[in-house]
């Protein structure tokens, strides 16, 4: 089904090209005198998307380069330092069922180690602190009773929407007409329940309830397979980490590519016509024959096509903003928490930060705290000196962890918002009224560009599993489309 | 104070301005060629905001370039033609308050003449079709005291708010986490009074009630006074038509400027350090003093900046999306729904399109209508042929004024989602939660980068009033930052 779609896609696409020569004039215009380029397939971005798009391209037989505007590869999967150790100051966890993420860790010759969750967690939600261990979070009954039915409920009513084409669902326009907040309030007046379900909007999907379209919040569940896998720790997303870091993974990839990547080389046009592709970067011009195009919708705008993409993918980036993240680890002399059968796992309704997890490294030395400044707390916070946040995260793991949370020994974020090739994090999401108008232009090729990246992934969507899942399909598509090619040039 | 707070953004802009050297590296790296022009000031976008602070820093005595992307001057501002009269196919009236434009027409010799408005228009709420002269609209006196209730709530919730940072409001944050059509559901009750609000929302502020933000609601109707300055004809935005169109008025303007302005210029990088800034297009390179960047914030973002803009400004324009608009224009061999003494006014709540007005030239001859297709109904149109919608438009007319309407002698359209320098109109716009976190930026400068367009207007925001007074502010912005350098370099 899904390769006869792309065909159709295609061929649809060929007859668009027919009319788009002015690119080529356009970045000669430019009047660039340096070496030309060329490559079977441009790719650009260098994050978990791009790179699996260009090396399974490349073990396809196809000529690749890899643009990457950063001078590092990996994307939002970035190496960082804390008390002498490095860490994960991106992506950082995989799930039981991230089976792309688990293989190409293995793959790799890499492993993974249990999240550490051993001891009692603390639950913060409309002004009440409670503890409890594992799936028992200490709260009363008739709370957990309620959480549960709207767990349920929400399950359900993902359950019902095709992976693929959340806007297709019978009741998208309705599930799309409404915020997530408005969806919470009207359907629990309980205080507590309704704090959990905003810090979860904010703290899982980096955006407020207020904001977000309550289809898009659905579909991201339905990404995950289901609420728990998206919200747990033991059999979800944040099940396992990963020896080495997510970054080594990159690393690994990278290290395949090779001389494939070319890094400080942000993208500034792409021009296609009928006889292929021009893509101008700050380090050189490259033709080739498609171009995977792997980066967030909203800066995937930031680069001039040529002919003009169409209007529903233009306006869908237009209104798919990035999430606001920043992500801190906090190090203490040891892990003092787990002396008190505390396991360092803190979620709690009140901003700036829903979400503080244990880190500690499994060699033991420093004690690491690992959690996320999100949504408007990140906004608000953005751009600050990093003192400040540290004043405001320690402050917070005082009031959680007791005296001995006063004197890290060092304190590191990464301020996401902020980055020029970011611009936010964990993905983009959309509002209410944009899944159902222009969502479906998501990953439809455009001619010869195709696109990749996390959030056109119908699993794991804003995952990085999800972005190898994106990069593969993307690959999959160019291997089709060439074959396409071949046999019209036969025919 | 306002003055003296825009010196203080200068002076933490000129601090700023130290780290920012690697800009001219990159721009070297691009290879560039072409001849290096000079101007005090460059200009990015030669629409009405754009052009206005060209022109008045050039009487101040000023050298400017105003880089245009397009093969025309006028923004949102455009001619067409249908029947063979020349029309405005984008912004196009007056209103007795809108002084600047007003100021703007009587300084360039041009004239003025009243909306055409004699006889009864039509009202479709809910179903439900009536007709009334003017103020009176033919509703049931219940539904008109209902809607008379919840005008005069919204003037007074948005004559609170600072016209300078709706942002600082005492409610703002409540008013900011709400949608308009949450508001709307629960202030009323009565179904046509609800379809009311929403089509205003649509056909007057370009975007749905389920997506837009209540503060920006109220912040544009504060922008444009009150709701009957923003809603109404005579006394309000849709008083007056202009002689020769609102596209003469934009000709006017470019004529003074002559060959000031560059068109088939699109900006691709600015950067900037403590000698200057230097402006990358596709027409050559000018170095300047300062640069005003007059385009809508999600096309702002599409320039590359060297140092990259602070978050809040980037986020800002990403969370900002241009609204959904396409202006139609029918004709008729002759008015004919004169003669049943209707004025050719429809208001409607039933998609694609809110709003249609007697178009009419007032030299006679061919019977003209104009209206917009709107909001979703935009998004779903667009890209989409010509015939398609004349399809669609043909028939509301049918069904609105009877079977003469069914033959029209010509047609025109402009498809504003779909042109690629402007993405949408009629203004960019924002959902909950974006102007109590990000919107304060929209007219801070950034070091040696100012900002126009109508986004960043206080009063009539959205109107080419709007954009004119923001031109004029941001001209005044530079002159007054030139002072400060003189006085510097003095001391």
């Amino acid at each position: 089904m899904k390769e006869n779609r792309s065909v159709l896609n295609r061929r649809e696409a060929l007859k668009v090209l027919g009319t788009g020569t002015a690119g080529m004039l356009a970045t000669e215009g430019c009047g660039l005198r340096q070496e030309k380029k060329r490559a079977d397939v441009v790719v650009v971005g260098a994050g978990f998307a791009g790179m699996i798009a260009a090396r399974n391209l490349k073990r396809a037989g196809k000529t690749v380069a890899v643009l990457e505007a950063r001078d590092r590869v990996g994307g939002r999967v970035k190496a960082g330092t804390v008390a002498g150790k490095s860490v994960d100051v991106g992506g950082m966890w995989v799930g039981p069922t991230q089976t792309k993420l688990l293989g190409l860790i293995q793959e790799y010759g890499l492993s993974t180690y249990p999240q550490f969750e051993a001891g009692n967690s603390i639950t913060e939600l409309a002004g009440k602190r409670t503890q409890g261990k594992e799936e028992d979070s200490g709260l009363d009954p008739k709370t957990e009773a309620d959480l549960e039915r709207l767990t349920q409920e929400l399950d359900q009513l993902s359950s019902e929407l095709p992976l693929d084409s959340p806007w297709s669902a019978p009741r998208a326009a309705e599930l799309d007409s409404i915020t997530v907040e408005e969806w919470i309030v009207a359907h629990t007046t309980n205080e507590a329940v309704r704090g959990f379900f905003r810090a979860v909007t904010r703290t899982y999907i980096s955006a407020d309830a207020k904001q977000m379209s309550f289809l898009f919040f659905l579909f991201y569940i339905r990404s995950c397979d289901k609420f728990e896998t998206m919200f747990g720790m033991k059999d979800a997303a944040q099940a396992f980490r990963i020896s080495n870091g997510m970054h080594g993974v990159a690393a690994s990839v990278a290290k395949e590519l090779g001389d494939s990547i070319v890094l400080k080389a942000p993208v500034k046009s792409i021009s296609q016509d009928e006889t292929g592709v021009r893509v101008l970067s700050d380090a050189g011009v490259w033709s080739c024959d498609f171009v995977i195009v792997a980066v967030p919708l909203p800066l995937s705008v930031r680069i001039a096509y040529d002919p003009p993409l169409p209007a529903h993918r233009d306006i869908l980036a237009q209104r798919m903003p990035m999430g606001s993240i920043i992500k801190f680890w906090v190090a203490y002399e040891r892990p003092f928490w787990r002396n008190y059968t505390w396991n360092g796992l803190v979620f709690s309704d009140v901003p700036p930060s829903a979400g503080v997890y244990d880190g500690t490294l499994p060699e033991g030395g420093a004690g690491l705290l690992v959690g996320f400044i999100d949504a408007d707390g990140a906004l608000r916070l953005t751009g600050l000196p990093r003192e400040d946040r540290k004043k405001i995260v320690v402050s917070r793991l005082v009031d959680w962890l007791g005296a001995e949370a006063a004197n890290p020994i060092d304190y590191e974020d990464n301020d996401w918002p902020s980055e020029p090739y970011s611009r936010g994090c964990y993905e983009a999401w959309t509002f209410p009224g944009v899944l159902t108008t222009v969502g479906k232009s998501i990953r439809e090729p455009v001619g010869r560009i195709h696109w990749a990246g996390t959030e056109t992934s119908e699993k794991w969507m804003g995952y990085v599993d999800g972005a190898i899942r994106s990069g593969e399909r993307a690959a999959a598509e160019v291997i089709e489309a060439y074959s396409v090619f071949t046999a019209k040039q036969n025919s």
